[in-house]
């Protein structure tokens, strides 16, 4: 397991009401919208996406979660990002969620972003400024 | 309230897992959710709005809901709708949910959609197809 | 239309990837999970409201939106609340949706919250705890 | 890829408005709703799992998705089921979700469910009408 210091990234997302589902947790899924938050909320504030009219935008091919404790509703998630592959035109992600002060993570995952020109869907390199950020976040082979 | 045979069109939407919150039953959050997603897969059907290219496009500027009892993952929902007022560029539409085999409303709420410019978010009068799709929705005064 | 300063609590809460509709935009829905987010969140953290154990649990009996402005990911949010009447067993607030360093609300609306006994689901007088918590945010008549 | 006769029990999903995500399809965060919507409905259908008393509840421990093709509202999913591994107290399932009327799927998943006591949260081993429920969507080594 991978603790805070194994990522290069980090952003508190608020989890919300509706987060917790009938047993009282925050619901799987939701898990993997905490995922793609922090990826493209981190693209977006290195100006290397522009999800409203960029030519190239980001689609997902795969991704993974393994869950290893709960999460709740009210308390503040934090997800951890780093890059372990960078090809031509597509990313792979690995992914830790921690509750507020813990170190020990409730969720490890990866995810799998294919660049894909906005009109014709066929995959793209990627334009330098994305390569910029992406790098940015690389580790060496996943510890 | 008004039963169904008050409603205009009729739309069975399944409940999902995550619909149900901690107290057990579907979150109010998501009854708006079986709101706009009976009101566009209408008019979709309808062949009146192209969500994807069409120059006009419908937000929502205004709604309301009254929660009278509780609906619960895995029923079904019908979603019942009916068009109360259509103007030059917005209509308001009423919706019942009911659960399954029930004819009494789990809710009851009214939405206004406003159609605007795909480019420019300005006000735009109802392109001919979609008047007619609404229309046909229509009931006289409220009952 | 109410700035920030006629509330009595503010939440930051973050936009996600899937908040954002095909218009890019935060669709409806989420502006009501801002507000139940916002409405429960203040009510655990003074510690009123015990929603895994509880005798006491809020349900929704009404709820109301007007849109004014867009909202989108990934900008942050701040929910704006304040109580408008305060009854033997449920309570009404206001809530303001303002994009961060707006002073115009992208969006007001109202939540009826009826608190009701956990087992029976019946209509329960407040604690004093959960009166205390709501009083805090009570405003006089409504500007 | 397996089509839908690998699989042993199938639930057809209407999609929402809100599935879509700002690049007009289905966000890949409500594939693994759907993946948790047809496991959770097939169980409670079969009376294998009572989520509101039961003794047992089902936890998600792992998941994953290999998106092959978009999906968008207003289609509906067809959620197709079968079980792999059956152990003593958890469960592993593989998920296609297919466009409907396409026999080639949009994705392949697969959900790993580890049931516990509703209390204690300590791993538990299967009642007999959730492994006779299970059992019986039990397929070979995975095709």
């Amino acid at each position: 397991m991978s603790s805070r210091a194994a990522y290069k990234h980090l952003m508190r997302i608020n989890t919300r009401w509706k987060d917790n589902d009938i047993y009282g947790h925050v619901n799987n899924v939701e898990y993997y919208s905490y995922f793609d938050t922090v990826i493209n909320a981190y693209l977006i504030d290195c100006d290397a996406l522009d999800i409203h009219t960029g030519t190239v935008i980001g689609l997902c091919a795969e991704s993974h979660c393994k869950f290893l404790d709960s999460l709740a509703f009210p308390m503040a998630v934090d997800a951890a990002l780093r890059v372990v592959h960078l090809g031509r035109s597509s990313v792979r992600y690995e992914i830790g969620l921690f509750a507020e002060d813990e170190d020990t993570p409730a969720a490890q995952g990866w995810f799998v972003h294919v660049f894909v020109d906005r009109v014709t869907r066929k995959s793209a390199p990627l334009p330098d400024a994305l390569r910029a950020a992406l790098a940015a976040l690389q580790v060496g082979p996943t510890p």
